[in-house]
């Protein structure tokens, strides 16, 4: 009964074998190689757009480095105040690009508020070298809640950033879960919405160790190979990311594989709907849950072997949670079983 | 006949192995899992002491990340002035340091000279805040030209080191190569000289990624978990680091791997020796040799598919390289064959 | 009518020609000079202890360059969420500590909420790399909008600091206001509380540029000589700051000019209190007055030439101001004339 | 005695005379203040073309953020290797850059060589992550052996940089002794032979605290008052920086001054020339000598109250100076008088 993390579950078989079958040979390093280039090709037909791809070692470095490309003196970047990049890659993006402030933005349901963000960005006026200049807007997608924007929902925050002539970073450590649960393609839920650059995942859907920075406009990523370089994100036998990739997009594993993660989340929110110890703080989109538990209920799994963390509250929760009772968070992936869910229902009474 | 890097070569396949036999199952993530563990005390066991141990995704990262543990404000460290940090990381120890400064002394052979370390320390007198302050010495073992220091130069400098009370740090990117050519142990090649932190690498001889920092006193490593999470190479999946790192020490792959590169530097050595179109630059000790080529016997080779790249000409050759020759540089791993360097010499004639 | 900022106003006459006096002759640089060391001496005297005293330019690099003291890979350091170092610093905090962040804590009237600051602490557990470690936390004394912090709640911020074991600075860009409110010693405002950092401003006080970080432990300053040089903080003709402040302490010179200001601030705070057009969004501490005026009172005054600011509407405000109605800032200092006041209150009804 | 440094030197009475002028009164802060545009316009004037003018603290300051404002990713600036900012500014501009690296290049008398230029500008080609990218050339005007480039010499680079597309800076902590010494106007010395962004330094010759940074085309400034912000150098009493510079343009003061340091050193020189205890390790061209003297008469001269420190022996002298001499360096300035020549002269003998 695994529900701590996505990142808890191993690797999938068909992405590992195909590091085995890529492992013997020479090829060049530092990303150059052919099945480096492969990939990229890969990634610009599932974009259906000419995009630049850039393999780093984490989703921290994604975003960060996303960030860095994006990043002016003095810069300011909006996101959701609970936004993983601010409560949990420990200042990755405040470091690896020279002090650039991620400022949070309120909203319920793990979403940016569009008027508070319209309110937001009017702090920060051209020219006020006091407050700061504005660098972006990142959104995650699907949220640390695991909500998912709708296409809609992307339109607003994109058509302010344009307003505004901001660039749009989306965060999507989850993209696939997201992708699936909205039922469209890449290139609808990114460049065609407006955003600009993208942390693509693919570790916690399956891989070892494969995240990507992609830019929709390969243009304007003249510097990035030495941003990249400087943060020490540049592998040598890149290769084996690109075999990950490789592996994750046949046959749509990444599809598959995000879907069986939402489908297990539903099996187990439907037993929550039931339980009568438990009760879902907001609706499952992805594969995401975060159930308000009877603090004795969370004893009996945790003692039965359940991981599972609990998790900060949230303002808009903070009226809601009584005193013993405890918001939690449960996470599914491509390797959970149904066996799992039921069992842990069944424990959670 | 690929000699152009190490980092050509692919993965071992009792590492590739060791990767698949992980793959499934879930096990808690960054670095906190029964795998990462064990295989931190494996490190203990092969230092032969409490060590600590930090994963990271590059040699650069493990280098400059060394260079943050060890930075002060205004900072200077000193190294070999062709040393990979200065010549090769693209301004990554400048940067994920917040600017410290990487400064050159020469030597002979890739060495850094005793003599004109001592004379360099001089030019940084404590409370001078002018010229900056000293914050350590770096080393490589093997050097960039693939020389090896041997024990009693490893103390000339620690013991240097210590009477200024400054810290020093092994860039250990082909460790396992220096250290079978010394025939010492790892414990003799670092601690009991004098190494404070070592950049441990095992990409280069066979994982696929697989880099750490290894710290020989555990107790200063307060801060290292956030300076290493700040840069963003944290890794959620951290146990497929450690199951690399099972294989590569598992009946002594990691030595094994790296005679073999080795020996068969040693035989390409010998079959340069003997050519009309090359001379070497340096003897060799570990797994790089530094031919001087006949410019058409560069051409042919490259013609008919050997991989290696020409070498920047450094100041102590500058008078013994002829206007048709080249300087090159090849590069043996565990997986050459006796066959390609047998091709590749008779080719070179 | 100048009440849009107290560093609109120019230079005491006592500080300009003190520094006339000192124009002549030669002296040793960069903070080595009698004259340094003598005025060195009158702040161990002012404050009662042996303090260690460092002049930087602006009162932002004191503030800056104190969170460069106490920060820590991943740092956050704590502060009332309208404090200048996070809403008007122009970033300076994150990017010359190398990527601190500054996390926002709530409280009315200026102040932090000591209930709110030990939340936001327990959101940094010590080892959780995730979410970043703590290094201090900053109050401002008097703060943004003109409170003053008791000795009281002094103590009740510093003791929680205590039991966290966490560094407090203080930033005294208008410290000698707050002084001559609390009618204090520098001594009982600051190290007897358990400030152990304080950012002392000058300019604001009628110096034209003369900023200092004061250590209460001088013991804990070795490496901040580097952190200033690094920062180009590091005056040659240092004396010409110390030269400010020798006249600045001069007779009390620096309290009877707080004196002055805050004295005509209460003189003008009487007036709006009888005013029909405006009224005081918070009680008037100090040099600081934040009216809420009738913005047909506002264009009047401004067609004047009466100079002052609106000022964003705080959370705690939102509520109470009307839809013909701004916030605005007004600013006294020891160059305002009762005369100014008078014609203000006039103008304004 | 006085010949440490011209910063020992006070503040000429006619720019003290002008702050004590300017004292009175309210202004606009920040640098918006009508003399602060005044003075901007009279510095387009002398450069005889539309500049974009930023005051900051220090000539550290100045070359830092001239660095940061060309600096990019993995970036690489060229000086010569004995420049000021690498060997005199605590690493300051690593550290405001976020990271840039300064690579020295050699050269004879303080110049940078223009073949070795050429020859370090091609170890880093476009494209070349490993290496970083080139961000510009670095010149100081005077040197830091007080010599002096000739306008031919400046082109001489200038043309090599423009091949290259790169800008570069002009370090003039010492502009106007060079001016003089070359008789040619500030639009000659710098934009008309490709300067890019000048260092322009007003305190060693005779203000308190004046230094600006110029960049020739004001288009290319978008976001420098952003760096100049973040980097804690926008003084809020700025207009007592234009009031410094408006009397140091004032009847050519800043001329004369200069005029009067550089004959101060000539006449210096010839005694030193016809001295038995020292010879110049140079020719003299502004207000800077090194001197190579008897160490007995180094003493004696310290004995008798001369103040001037021994300077660090550059690489070409190495062979020059004996075991019982020291290189020294003596500096002249406004401040300097005959009388000082003379008996520093006569106790040399």
């Amino acid at each position: 009964m695994f529900f701590a993390s996505d990142n808890w579950a191993g690797a999938h078989p068909a992405i590992a074998e195909n590091l085995t079958r890529h492992a013997p040979g020479f090829a060049s390093a530092y990303g150059t190689s052919d099945l480096d280039q492969a990939v990229e090709r890969t990634f610009c037909e599932i974009f259906e757009r000419e995009v630049a791809v850039f393999f780093v070692a984490t989703g921290t470095a994604a975003n960060s480095l996303s960030a860095a490309a994006l990043a002016r003196p003095g810069g300011i970047m909006l996101s959701h105040r609970d936004a993983h990049m601010i409560t949990d890659e420990g200042g990755a993006p405040e470091f690896l690009t020279g002090g650039l402030r991620m400022a949070g933005v309120g909203g319920s349901g793990g979403k940016i508020d569009v008027a508070e963000l319209a309110s937001a960005i009017n702090c920060y006026p051209e020219g006020a070298v006091h407050s700061g200049q504005l660098a972006g807007i990142s959104l995650t997608q699907a949220t640390e809640i695991g909500s998912v924007y709708t296409l809609k929902e992307i339109d607003a925050i994109c058509d302010l950033a344009k307003q505004h002539a901001l660039p749009v970073h989306m965060d999507g450590a989850r993209f696939a879960n997201a992708l699936v649960k909205l039922a469209t393609t890449p290139a609808e839920m990114t460049w065609k919405r407006g955003i600009n650059v993208l942390s693509f995942g693919g570790t916690k859907n399956g891989c070892w160790c494969a995240e990507a920075v992609i830019f929709m406009n390969p243009e304007q990523t003249k510097d990035f190979p030495y941003i990249r370089k400087r943060s020490a994100q540049l592998f040598s036998k890149s290769r084996f990311i690109a075999a990950q990739f490789e592996a994750y997009f046949k046959d749509d594993l990444w599809l598959t594989s995000a879907r069986h993660a939402n489908t297990m989340a539903s099996r187990l929110a439907e037993r929550i709907n039931v339980s009568k110890n438990a009760r879902l703080a907001w609706p499952v989109d992805a594969n995401e849950l975060f159930p308000i538990v009877r603090r004795e209920a969370v004893e009996r799994l945790q003692r039965e072997g359940a991981a599972f963390y609990p998790w900060p509250t949230p303002l808009e929760l903070i009226d809601r949670i009584g005193p013993d009772e405890t918001l939690t968070r449960l996470v599914t992936s491509f390797a959970t079983s149904e066996q799992e869910i039921d069992q842990f229902a069944d424990l959670l009474g």
